[in-house]
């Protein structure tokens, strides 16, 4: 009973966006199969390999709904939008009842057209003195609700309903662009609650905005020549999915470093202990070492670690190859840290990408993503590079998502037997 | 339509618990590489190949719910325990309304603390003349149950309860450990049925306890210097699973040629007819050629023959490298005398495993199976070998268990097309 005397640990190293499509200016490789890899090589060619399909075949992922697949859970049951995911990720309270948003400060003209979706990128300085503000606007008392606004980084903001009634089902104030008019929220279904929601949430923003438009800060960003934040632009209306703990599905203890504060905040409703790392900022100027170190320090107390990188999502959306193509190699200096931290004779390195983002489009597409799990008494394949193409060719062969965590927690010993 | 012409049939070729991972002691290969298989290796060569997640990746599944599965039925839906299945098997009938257990005669000292779970295997005449007094408790009449005991081999028994109002959500009295107490039977959910079933159970294993402790049987036994049989265990509360028979999904007539109680119970609720083999004993000792000719001989008046293999997982659950590679070079030759008698232009022959149990654990492991199929108009892929890392390589890529049947009956055109 040679496992029994182990106590075997995983890390689950999860790499945001890092698989890719061919790209045309890197001679049709991708990313990964053009960058020099030889530490995730090395966790390919030690382990064994597949494809995954975070949601199903063809479905794009959002990174909220890949991240609940990739811990196990069926995120076409649990998810319930984005905004409460994030507000916990910031650190706010989001009660089961509360429906929360992402939220933005905006700059927008006298006939509210959305000039600039981010106010010139708001100092963090200028946002909390406009949050203040915010927090004196009185909602209708007959609509029994009550509102916390929190920025976060920079332009960045979450705002979290508090009612008994309330519903996700409203639409974005948020038009997504420049150029175009900040929309009416509208409730998405004939329930009473999403038009409750809808008219709370009207009435707020046209609050905020009121507050806003005439605000000291505001006055002085247009003398030095800066965009006012004149609204607050709301998104991805959530409230805090139902989950079972990680700990108490398979009983282990379980770590997350994460700087993205979606990803914290899952890991948060996973039951999953936050780690704080000084350095990494979810961008691809992120403290890649101190993370790594983090995790194998993390993994002493822990049987999981989730390890997320969010820069190579980044360099996607922006379309930047050559910069995605760095960010691959310094994730791959954190795999040859771990690898030569952990001993893969007690510890399993899986690392995967949430989705594929493509730099050609920008966009999450719905291509699977590798995986690799090395580690002890895997039956080990043939693929010698991690990437999109010789992933593919692996023993592992094509499984979703949200079989991942069963698969790694079968390798420590912690799924249950299902039958006798 | 050539395929209209010949009446196809398939033997599907169940090894129990035959997949495995790597093994130290194998330098690193598990036993299926290691072993000697020509016959094995030639199914494979001829056929197509693939994995199979008995129930899903990373589950590591029962006996019991990998054959539903394996015959085709979804196993998350209809399982229903293991103790109807072993009283089915065993001969004994099981109505719907019942609940059966498994059992076994067992040892306590005064402290009721399990000394020997097998009371040291007891012979089949000591447990016989046990069983009939058993038959001889009663039960408090407004409990409104009736019960039938029934020893099997050795040691083993299965008990039915027989009442209107009974529950399958009643907990083991077996604590399956020597060393501990007997456990209180407990209804594990808050139905009347469940609190009823508990209350009858432990009457009756009191009951039975004191038929048992002093009964001449166990006086001559301790006289004798063996342990008495002073206590019956039960586990794996059950009832009949509500299986439409193969023969009416799909129209064929089938057969089981098992041994294990367990597999014979299945097939019988699947509709199979049960063969009886001289000499199979569900052990490693068990008559390999006898169940192999029998299975040659029932596919004369059959579409489909399961034929079963215990013999793997015993030499697995005992960790004995060694004895499970002579199992598997015994089931070699098993399929070698099949591949001799029947013709691959008219018959099919499917191998796999029901699950993984590895050597090195000795526990079912939720690591896939191999599987291959030889027969008529296969798309025959590369995979030379029967194994686990080598099938991975095969056509049928990465499936579940539940889609081997319609696989199968799609060979021998007897799928109903969905659609028109």
């Amino acid at each position: 009973m040679e496992r029994r005397e182990l106590r075997l640990k995983a890390i689950l190293f999860i790499a945001d966006g890092m698989a890719d499509r061919p790209v045309k200016e890197l001679n049709w490789k991708t990313p990964l199969e053009a960058a020099r890899k030889p530490s995730l090589n090395q966790t390919a060619k030690a382990g064994i390999c597949g494809m995954i399909d975070p949601i199903a075949p063809g479905t794009p992922p959002g990174s909220d709904a890949a991240t609940l697949a990739l811990l196990g859970y069926d995120a076409l049951k649990v998810y319930s939008g984005r905004g409460a995911l994030e507000a916990l990720g910031s650190g706010v309270k989001v009660q089961p009842a509360d429906v929360a948003f992402r939220c933005n400060f905006a700059t927008v003209n006298q006939k509210s057209v959305v000039i600039d979706r981010r106010a010139g990128r708001i100092s963090n300085e200028d946002a909390t003195k406009l949050t203040r503000s915010l927090s004196e606007v009185k909602l209708t008392k007959s609509l029994n609700a009550d509102f916390l606004f929190k920025n976060t980084i920079q332009h960045r903001a979450v705002l979290t309903l508090h009612g008994s009634k309330l519903s996700t089902a409203v639409s974005d104030s948020d038009p997504e662009k420049a150029g175009e008019k900040v929309l009416q929220v509208k409730p998405l279904d004939n329930s009473s609650e999403a038009k409750l929601t809808a008219k709370i949430l009207n009435e707020l923003l046209l609050g905020f905005h009121e507050v806003l438009k005439n605000h000291p800060v505001n006055e002085e960003r247009v003398k030095r020549g800066l965009p006012p934040a004149n609204i607050v632009l709301c998104r991805g209306a959530g409230t805090t999915p139902n989950l079972k703990p990680l700990s108490e599905i398979y009983g282990i203890k379980t770590a997350c470093i994460a700087a993205a504060p979606l990803v914290r905040g899952i890991c948060k409703v996973a039951g999953m202990k936050l780690v704080y790392v000084k350095g990494a900022t979810g961008t691809p100027q992120t403290d890649y070492m101190a993370k790594a170190r983090a995790a194998v320090q993390a993994l002493k107390s822990c049987d999981l670690v989730l390890l997320h990188v969010k820069a190579a999502d980044v360099a996607s959306h922006d379309g930047k190859t050559k910069q995605k193509i760095d960010v691959i190699e310094s994730i791959d200096r954190m795999a040859g840290y771990l690898l030569d931290k952990v001993g893969l004779d007690s510890t399993y390195l899986a690392v995967t990408a949430d989705h594929t983002t493509a730099t050609a489009t920008g966009n999450h597409e719905g291509d699977p993503v590798p995986i690799a799990i090395a580690g002890p008494y895997v039956r080990c394949d043939d693929v010698e590079k991690y990437d999109e193409r010789s992933c593919a060719k692996g023993g592992l062969g094509r499984i979703r998502g949200l079989d991942l965590m069963p698969i790694l927690m079968n390798f420590l010993g912690k799924t249950k037997k299902f039958g006798a």
